[in-house]
């Protein structure tokens, strides 16, 4: 697109591709602190928040949000949660998270993340533009960046800044920006992928259900009192359509019952999908005078929810690298932001690894795969250590090891 | 073979089919109470105490060895160690097993455990037959099993016994004996072996030393001031013969390279072995009125050196089922033996396997894979959880978790 077709030219000090959580989160600290953003999407907002997303949020996550003035609502809407359970050989398991670490998480939906976000960059007078087509992300390798975009009433924009954030999510055009040749991609493919239901039923229990069984993995999950969330692990070709509210209820009460009799509460299912995963990363986080932040850097298997409190981590780290790069100290500090940001990222990489071999059954698995299988869960579970192990990781590693 | 051949009849309560330490410790457990035994073992009794076999003992083991009264020994020749090393990254990590879990485990090779065993059987007046041939276990379905074998001065001997223990190691003919229709056998091959070696040399570490690298396993182990055992990852059909000394130091010494500038101590390599290994378990560990024990039972990858020390705990829960057997409870006593067995057996498993995953550089692995090892270790030698996860696992676990 030649320069003849821009309508306009703003500038700002700092522009972010993808106005998702990540993106928003970041231009909202920015905001706080009196730098100015423009935050993109090729995405309209109704989309956004129409999208089922995980729903599992790190204490620290939480009271960032809060603290930092986005939203309290996650008080009101969202459902602390002390702790999972581990279902394996029929029987419960609790990891109680807040007596091992003293923390808790939050169930609350990434989608209400966003709209917390959305609404508080409304409120705070930040620029959003959603539903932007055609982006172009130009000379990211030298101190005067622009992206250029068209809105939605078709008028091309060009944004100069002095840093680009890339935050375009686990399809990021903003990675592909740096040249093959300087970066690395680590990835892991699955040989399985999730079931997602959405249904109109009751908790079938107070807190997230890991299940282990040698038909596979379950996971449910909730939303609110009358709305539920549940996976089971399946195929990755898997095609929603041939699956019946009665198989699919028949399937996800195979994977968790046992001695106990635990049953799920079943209701009308309104939402069928196929969630595909696989680990990624891409390195360096940064070039130049982009950063890359969230999905758009790094993507994890959903087990273990670390997804959005990792993105949440990186946007922390990069906006107050961020503040002391526009400060006196200029690019340089850039330097601290990969070091900072990757070391929490490979470990959510393992632990993400970690909780999803632990529980799922590979597609040519042994039996003495699961034997191993129920052996590792009894490790994890048999003593304080290996409960304390899995509920540190989960709640996102104590402050005092992690940058 | 006919009746017509025995030369001789005896009698015993129990007959153990492999003098190895797993079926000398059961002897001399039985012993002390006064229960009769005979022991028969296909190799000489030079053959086994000239194996070199792994040397970490649990400080349970350790006592079990002393206040049983098999000998002290370890006391003056065997090393306490209050930890082992991790290396990777370049860097050194400590285990403190003794400020995480209250226990230490002891360096003293298992051909060492055997002589003391088989010195305690002689001065006991315990009866053992190294050097036999031709081993027949007869009628185990019922309750008069024999077992017929040739003695090195070749007559025919039959040993009638009321049980018989198949303690004959990692190619055992008693586990044969289960039938095929009642027997589930549980394995994992693993793509790598260790190429392992006896130098004369002073030793490089205080401890264990675990290497992960780029390059692949490495173990730094000792045995005396003046003699060490170190291992390196190969490829399970290499040859010892291709590999100089110079080309075994060089491998060794790129594999604990790290900042801190260590060096392996150098010295001539008077022993190469290569060690093929895979996990195995065979259920039930009983049948009719014979049990299992030890690596006839289940054998597991050398790697956090859990062989031996799940063979010592299968005898002593083995010897007091056996010895209710005997008495007033009859057979149905043994009914409790692969329960309580089984449960360590599994977890120990999966402590054998994790510690090869975690360390070793499979074929085929990915950029991916080797940083998301590195996040693991990161995340086990992160936190005291962490730590302690690996320290109970390492030491034995606490006796309070498992029967």
């Amino acid at each position: 697109m030649a320069d003849a077709a821009i309508d306009t030219v703003t500038s700002v000090p700092v522009v972010v591709v993808g106005a998702g959580p990540a993106g928003l989160m970041l231009a909202h600290l920015l905001g706080r602190a009196g730098v100015e953003t423009i935050a993109i999407d090729t995405r309209t907002r109704h989309e956004i928040e129409t999208t089922q997303r995980a729903g599992i949020l790190e204490a620290d996550a939480a009271r960032d949000l809060i603290e930092t003035g986005v939203s309290d609502r996650i008080l009101r809407d969202g459902y602390e949660h002390e702790g999972v359970e581990l279902r394996f050989g029929g029987r419960p398991h609790r990891i109680n998270f807040k007596e091992l670490v003293g923390e808790s998480v939050w169930l609350y939906p990434q989608t209400d993340v966003f709209i917390d976000l959305a609404d508080a960059r409304d409120r705070d007078g930040g620029t959003v533009h959603f539903g932007i087509k055609d982006t172009e992300v130009l000379d990211i390798a030298t101190d005067s960046p622009r992206v250029r975009c068209t809105a939605t009433d078709g008028m091309r924009h060009e944004i100069r800044a002095r840093y680009v954030v890339g935050a375009d999510g686990s399809r990021s055009m903003c990675r592909d920006l740096v040249p093959e040749d300087r970066r690395v991609r680590y990835a892991k493919e699955y040989p399985f992928a999730w079931f997602g239901i959405m249904t109109e039923a009751p908790m079938s229990a107070p807190e997230l259900v890991y299940a282990h069984s040698e038909h596979g993995f379950a996971l449910v999950s909730q939303r609110t009192e009358t709305v539920q969330r549940m996976y089971f692990q399946c195929d990755p070709d898997e095609s929603v359509d041939t699956w019946t509210d009665d198989r699919i209820w028949e399937t996800l009460q195979a994977r968790v019952a046992g001695e106990d009799g635990f049953r799920l509460k079943e209701g009308p299912i309104f939402e069928k999908t196929v969630l595909r995963f696989r680990s990624f990363v891409q390195e360096p986080m940064r070039r130049g005078s982009m950063a890359l932040a969230g999905d758009a850097a790094h993507t994890v298997p959903p087990t273990g929810a670390r997804g959005l409190n990792l993105a949440l981590h990186d946007v922390k780290v990069l906006a107050g690298v961020l503040l002391r790069a526009l400060g006196s100290e200029g690019e340089a500090a850039l330097d601290d932001y990969q070091p900072r940001a990757l070391q929490r990222v490979w470990r959510a990489q393992n632990f993400s690894y970690w909780m999803t071999q632990l529980l799922h059954t590979a597609p040519g698995s042994t039996p003495f795969d699961l034997r191993r299988q129920l052996g590792e869960l009894d490790n994890v579970v048999g003593t304080r250590a290996g409960r304390t192990y899995l509920a540190e990781q989960y709640t996102g590693w104590p402050t005092s090891t992690l940058g």
